[in-house]
């Protein structure tokens, strides 16, 4: 029968990422595309344990739970939060099915068809669908190394009056950037000033290369709550890297009266999330040396990042430039003017690399000649090979370009 | 700071339920009302045994997994739905955070706000607030102990040209009661016939108190497969009530390109439900007689429905009447004419009984006098307490209308 879909299906788009893992799906390809974790640092054996305790004591633990969360794991990630300078009681804290879950209810309260909501250039693709999805009216904020620059911030909140501004200022998903203290300290204040919310979505902000104390900027959650007035930033984040993304376990912080809104959204959205995977969590909070585990694969990941930079560096890749990220699981890749790396991908699945086209990561005017590579799920040693594959794709597309202009000019 | 909620939250109630739990936390009382499953029943030392096999292969058991959910169990889902005469591949067919999201999903690929929608009167509450949070223009169809009337829903159809019809046929939330095959086959043709896809929601229907083969009709989504034609048969289920609710694990079966686009929508959700869960249930499948399992829950269901059953009869309770039902987890009271079961509850909560009021299950002019007893929940030894306490209650709530109506009058 014809099914006359909804409005927001238009604006549904198949994710990229997805469309590349299916392709190299059975192939012998070294995929720096996914933003997925090292499997082989995942906590295996106490994660095991802690489902083994989680479901030792009584039955209770399989009956329905609170939509907000299992208590003992709210509290416990408050108290983290709090001793990462962002002071949370559990009322202001729900629990939800990653912070993928969190982004979109937040969304959900918040967004009518046409709202304004500002966004930096490039950002997090997974949160463009699901601004699309509400059928959000999307500005971009132009940025530099630093973060979003005020003026321009300014100018959009100032013509655009959105509802919303979304970012990821700590090692960015694509960019790997991170923005200064004071930049995040001007965000939050023009934002206060204009009455909105700014969402600070933070899955990487652990996953630091840089162990010196003071080496980072505090979240702007702990910036805004620390500085008095009205709060106006909401705080997301999950276990998913720095446990394991199969938890599908993530917290939002926000105002006690827009936390309970979102709970009613998501009672609506699923009753709530999977309660056993909450238990296992805070067994293995309490159990479980997790600042350990984070030092552990951050200082890994490092090493791996510094693997793929030199790598890169080595091979010049055509003029190819980059900065080092100081944290997280992406580097950021500038090739030069000419190329579209959409158009390189193919040539890079025949060599047997993938990686993601930059451009699926701006809300307007993509940079064509980006691309996002993750240093943290492909075993260290393939990346030379990576590297070294991803560089004949590019000799091959540029021969292809070649021959291209040459039959054009005949 | 103020924040401007978006259209939606309007019609976010909060569940009647919900707030009726909260009343009931640390008192003394014994409540009918949750929709909550024996936990002395729970399979604990199964699931465990099975997360402990789940986790004890590779570590990709802890990676992001597939949106559509993990294949084993798609696979293993729709050879059971298969054999329950709902033939199904796994591309039909999605896992979801219960069913509660499968509901939640499909009215969001589906409806804009003001697009129309049948439903029973009295149906599911939570479905009722999803088709809010769209705002769908809900409309009842009536009913009779068998099923929809055809003859309204023929007018309803032709009358507001519905997108979706929404039910519960087998064994009812809240009413218990289950459609004959007869009103199913006139529903599917008739949908058929109008264009309108049916959501066939279907959580109770393996817990059945005959054991006679062949009492029971099959479900409108086998009816649909078997019968030719283009399907118009959406259908939901979860291992909530034949498991355990905190795995939240449910599905939702098809036309497939329906559901490759609750796919997209689900992607931008949530990215995916637990994937711990989804291979544990796997594991339990593999090894866990869950066949005779749920024969055993059904029968001790049955008998504490039975032992329910024959306390309201034997007490009377002023006239109420009820049909018992033949499978799932609720009784269906209606009481005389002049009560307000809404007005009622608090002097049941004063006497240390909770029920959920009729109302809240109906969209539009609600029976009052009605009221929802779950009897799944509540150890067998204390429903005879619990129907003592329920007249107590009647009881002194007549003496309170009597002497408001004699303040009224003197």
């Amino acid at each position: 029968m014809k099914i006359n879909y909804s409005a927001m299906t238009d604006h549904l788009g198949s994710s990229a990422v997805r469309d590349i893992l299916k392709i190299t799906q059975g192939k012998e390809i070294i995929s720096l595309a996914g933003g997925l974790p090292g499997e082989e640092l995942f906590p295996v054996e106490a994660v095991r344990d802690a489902y083994n305790r989680a479901l030792a004591g009584s039955a209770s633990a399989l009956q329905y739970g609170l939509t907000e969360g299992y208590t003992p794991l709210r509290e416990a990630v408050a108290g983290r939060l709090t001793d990462q300078g962002i002071p949370v009681q559990a009322a202001e804290m729900i629990l939800t099915t990653g912070s993928q879950q969190a982004i979109d209810l937040l969304c959900k309260v918040l967004l009518d068809p046409g709202d304004a909501v500002l966004v930096e250039a490039p950002t997090y693709l997974a949160a463009l669908q699901v601004l699309g999805s509400y059928r959000a009216d999307i500005h971009r904020v132009d940025s530099d190394e630093d973060g979003m620059l005020p003026e321009h911030l300014e100018e959009q909140l100032r013509t655009h009056r959105p509802k919303l501004l979304y970012t990821v200022p700590t090692f960015n998903n694509p960019s790997g950037a991170s923005w200064s203290r004071e930049r995040r300290e001007q965000t939050v204040e023009l934002c206060r000033r204009y009455n909105v919310l700014i969402l600070e979505d933070n899955p990487y902000g652990e996953i630091r290369f840089d162990e010196t104390p003071g080496a980072y900027p505090p979240p702007m959650a702990a910036i805004d709550r620390s500085s008095g007035g009205e709060s106006c930033v909401v705080y997301t984040g999950t276990f998913s890297k720095i446990v394991a993304p199969a938890l599908r376990t993530g917290w939002i912080v926000g105002p006690a009266g827009l936390i309970g809104m979102i709970a009613k959204a998501k009672q609506a959205a699923d009753l709530h999330s999977s309660a056993i995977d909450q238990r296992a969590l805070h067994e293995l909070l309490m159990s479980f040396d997790i600042e350990s585990h984070i030092r552990l694969i951050s200082r890994e990941y490092y090493s791996r990042m510094k693997l793929l930079s030199a790598e890169i560096t080595s091979r010049g890749l055509m003029g190819a430039h980059f900065q080092e990220p100081r944290g997280g699981m992406f580097l950021w890749l500038t090739l030069s003017g000419g190329i579209n790396t959409t158009d390189l991908l193919p040539f890079a699945v025949e060599q047997g690399v993938a990686f993601v086209p930059g451009e699926v990561f701006y809300s307007s005017q993509p940079m064509k000649n980006t691309m996002r590579l993750n240093f943290t799920h492909t075993p260290p040693e393939l990346l030379p090979q990576a590297v070294e594959r991803l560089e004949k794709a590019l000799i091959a597309y540029n021969a292809h370009l070649e021959a291209s202009l040459a039959r054009t000019l005949n």
